[in-house]
């Protein structure tokens, strides 16, 4: 896809050291993309090496003379630095010199200045944070992932209409399964908020598949799984936590003594098989939606190979239209109403 | 422990091929404790085998003519079953025949019944569950976990008091770490309600961590991870699903073909220690809190061993005294308030 993708390289816990090269690498494979790397001259053009010779008009460093601390209020970002690499790659979006913006910077700040800048579509109140599970039959998107803590059912809505079009585009299903997090399949469980949002979930023409349950998330019962920012940033944050301390234990058991040692090693293609398989990594890169504009929060702790997954979704939702369908449907969707 | 423990053995989604067997290997084990196996007597009889001869005056069995349904709505469980297993063994609790109630039955059933028969104690509104958690550092316990939708700031003020004192005498841990679950650690994250509650923990005497994150719940950052039941019964859902991935994965990976099957076998021993470390059933038996008597509930799918933890978790409580700590502990903080 003919994509320009403007990368804050000086976000995350790493900066450039992790950014320029996953830009690279991702460049090289995927040969129709443009890149416009944002940030410090002097801190990315020792890291480019051959690159622009490589790359030719394909990659152009574009220079920001300032960054976005990590613990920086999201406030302070937006008026005090108008030239961090965060904005410019925002404003980059904004001015059409790129489809989208790819940051692993501090995702408060990320999402003012992008709301700002490239303001919100026509319907949609608030964006959402969407990332991607992996579940048992392959993976599913869950939003929002924190913010948004206090939601009304018409921002669930909204929600499950962004959540849709985001599959439909990424991944070519047309109607998605739309499943609401609740804490029982029966319509009249949950709370009041939430049995609003059913209802009109239910009324909407999306392809809505009633309430689900926590663990419904990787059974992969539904494509697009809706929720508060408070609850999903739990659910999330549960699961971080979950499969952290499970690899610890796992990684005990196989370092007690010399015998388990030699098991571990024995075991060893099947242990990276499954590594791989559940390697949160893959699933890097959560879309911002409900913007005029695609931007991608990368985590900020994430290595290359993880930021570069960012990158990937960052020019598969540009790259298919993300925008002009969440616009068309909302309008579609205000047409009925009307 | 002294302590006579009530059995709902109808309950749950195998009843007495589970309940009762794991009842007797608790007596087995606990020659102070004493049990009434609550049910229909022809049901029982013929899994008591030669229990009754074996522990004498330590065992008795009580008919109950009635079941209460695994979906059967609380309201119908409540008026119109008086006889049910479920029903007799709270109301063995209330009668003061039996110093806590183990059901393996419907939750909201279970619920409903031991706040009718049982009442609230005082300056407590609402019934919380609790369940224990595997951490990183040892167990926490998180509450509330479905019973309490819509929660005030002072419901979960409530939740905190009872979890710390939940720890404080089946733990033996005097001053518990209390966490507020939460989006961020800072003090100013979150909605207005849990900002509220925050403020609440900080001055109630209690040792309030501060708020806790997803991921603290299993890194043992704090002994109470307090919540409302919405986010505390996806939070355990979530994992609940994430585990089934995971462990699914695991069985695929390693038996795809003969060589991972071999593998599978050469790492038995360690895969067999890693399983047990995170069984599940280690942590089954959730405490209906916030009653005058303790009432345990166990999973509905739990198999004997499981059941049988459940059974530990009720004499536990029991026998130290728990509903007389939450009292006094209530008492002194409305003493302090006045």
């Amino acid at each position: 896809m003919g994509v320009t993708v403007a990368i804050d390289c000086m976000g995350g816990d790493h900066g450039p050291v992790v950014t320029v090269p996953a830009a690279l690498s991702f460049l090289r494979s995927h040969p129709a993309v443009h890149a416009i790397l944002v940030g410090r001259e002097e801190s990315l053009t020792p890291l480019l090496g051959t690159a622009l010779a490589e790359f030719g008009p394909r990659i152009r460093l574009h220079h920001a003379s300032e960054v976005v601390d990590m613990d920086e209020p999201p406030a302070s970002a937006m008026r005090s630095k108008k030239d961090s690499s965060m904005r410019v790659a925002v404003d980059l979006v904004k001015s059409g010199e790129a489809a989208a913006a790819v940051s692993a910077g501090n995702t408060g700040a990320l999402m003012a200045i992008s709301r700002f800048v490239l303001k919100m579509l026509p319907g949609i109140d608030r964006p959402a944070i969407s990332s991607i599970l992996p579940t048992l039959r392959g993976h599913t998107y869950v939003l929002d992932l924190g913010a948004n803590v206090d939601c009304s059912a018409e921002h669930l809505l909204q929600f499950g209409i962004m959540g849709s079009m985001l599959v439909a585009a990424v991944d070519h299903v047309e109607r998605p399964r739309v499943g609401l997090l609740n804490i029982g399949e029966e319509a009249i469980k949950g709370n009041e908020i939430v049995k609003q949002a059913g209802e009109l979930l239910r009324g909407s023409g999306l392809n809505f598949y009633g309430n689900v349950e926590g663990d419904d998330i990787y059974k992969g019962t539904a494509d697009v799984v809706v929720c508060d920012g408070f609850v999903g940033n739990v659910a999330l944050k549960t699961s971080e936590g979950l499969a952290q301390m499970l690899s610890t234990f796992l990684r005990e058991e196989f370092g007690r003594n010399f015998l388990t040692k030699l098991m571990a090693l024995v075991a060893m293609p099947v242990l990276k098989k499954f590594k791989h398989r559940v390697d949160h990594r893959r699933y890097n890169g959560a879309v911002l939606l409900g913007l005029r504009g695609v931007v991608v929060k990368s985590h900020g702790s994430a290595d290359s190979f993880a930021f570069e997954q960012a990158i990937a979704r960052a020019v598969d939702a540009a790259g298919n239209q993300l925008i002009e369908r969440i616009s068309r449907k909302m309008a579609s969707m205000s047409e009925v109403a009307a």
